[in-house]
């Protein structure tokens, strides 16, 4: 994936403002490390699924998510979806769906352009999956939703919100000039294990 | 689009607290206005495309985006994409494209969960279309992006940055309770004119 200008530029400076020092963030050579970060700080994203209402058009839809409750994240984003919007309908016909965080509205990017690639940019692409109402996983779900998104148990009984979860089968990350940096699934969830 | 659940819930007020009243946001029952509003107001988004590097999966990228100068929005993003990325590839083969915008990021969701009807969110769908150099077009789109993102203009001359556009075909808009609000492309596109 990394192209000979992509790498040559991987070795010059950014031409803009330099991007700020956060304490909190990875550095860029970090990227797994990165990744998690993303998915750990972030509380909302947008996924795509193929529509069924707009003949397989990709439809990206606004989402909370968590992947953890604060400071223990695990890197699986969980959903709280319900059939009455499109995303969860469309999930249950096909399961193909990718989730997308920018680390713009975190406000570590400082004056750099939302499309910087030091502004980082992840894309986890695989299949949504309904939690298991019986499973173990559903009650680490609603506690990992519910402590980042407190509304969400308020939320219309007659809805139907159920659980989802992504399950991870590619890792597109940019972080820094150089294209995007090649993570495994396995290498992102047993990161810090 | 309006489910009978969803009409009952549009007569009831939010459960959680009361979203902050921002001058600048037209009224919920704006929705034309709400659409028009997003897309001026927001510089970045996610843009869904059907990949060829995944099988067809739906692929979100963060990318920046202009509907026009500061306080003359169009309605219509302009993007600034080169096909070292996925997403200018993709589309050169399946035009096929969704944009997807969240109120969140502004600021003016309050306390608000970004997945509360309540907090804006809008996705247009349509073909993503390279636009033609020689075309007029590109010098409104090129002032149009340059004034919101001004780093743009100096990004390396050797990634071929072209200027796309969505033309837009579809539009879910969800404002408040009540689920997507009905707006036809036209009712979008000669808002305010």
């Amino acid at each position: 994936m990394l192209s000979p200008i992509r790498l040559a530029l991987a070795l010059r400076p950014p031409a803009s403002a330099a991007r700020p020092i956060v304490a909190d963030k990875p550095a860029p050579s970090e990227a797994t490390a990165t990744a998690r970060w993303l998915a750990a700080q972030n509380t909302w994203g947008v996924l795509s699924t193929i529509s069924s209402d707009l003949n397989g058009a990709p439809f990206g839809n606004v989402v909370s998510y968590s992947d953890g409750v604060p400071g223990q994240g695990h890197g699986i984003p969980y959903f709280y979806l319900t059939t009455l919007d499109p995303t969860a309908r469309d999930a249950l016909k096909d399961e193909r769906t990718s989730f997308t965080l920018s680390e713009f509205p975190l406000g570590t990017c400082g004056k750099i352009d939302p499309e910087n690639p030091t502004c980082a940019k992840l894309t986890l692409t695989g299949k949504l999956k309904l939690v298991d109402l019986q499973s173990s996983e559903t009650d680490l779900a609603k506690s990992a939703l519910f402590t980042k998104h407190p509304e969400m148990k308020d939320w219309p009984k007659n809805h139907h919100f159920r659980i989802f979860k992504l399950q991870i089968e590619n890792i597109f990350l940019i972080d820094w000039f150089g294209g995007p940096k090649p993570i495994s699934p396995s290498q992102y969830l047993e990161f810090g294990r």
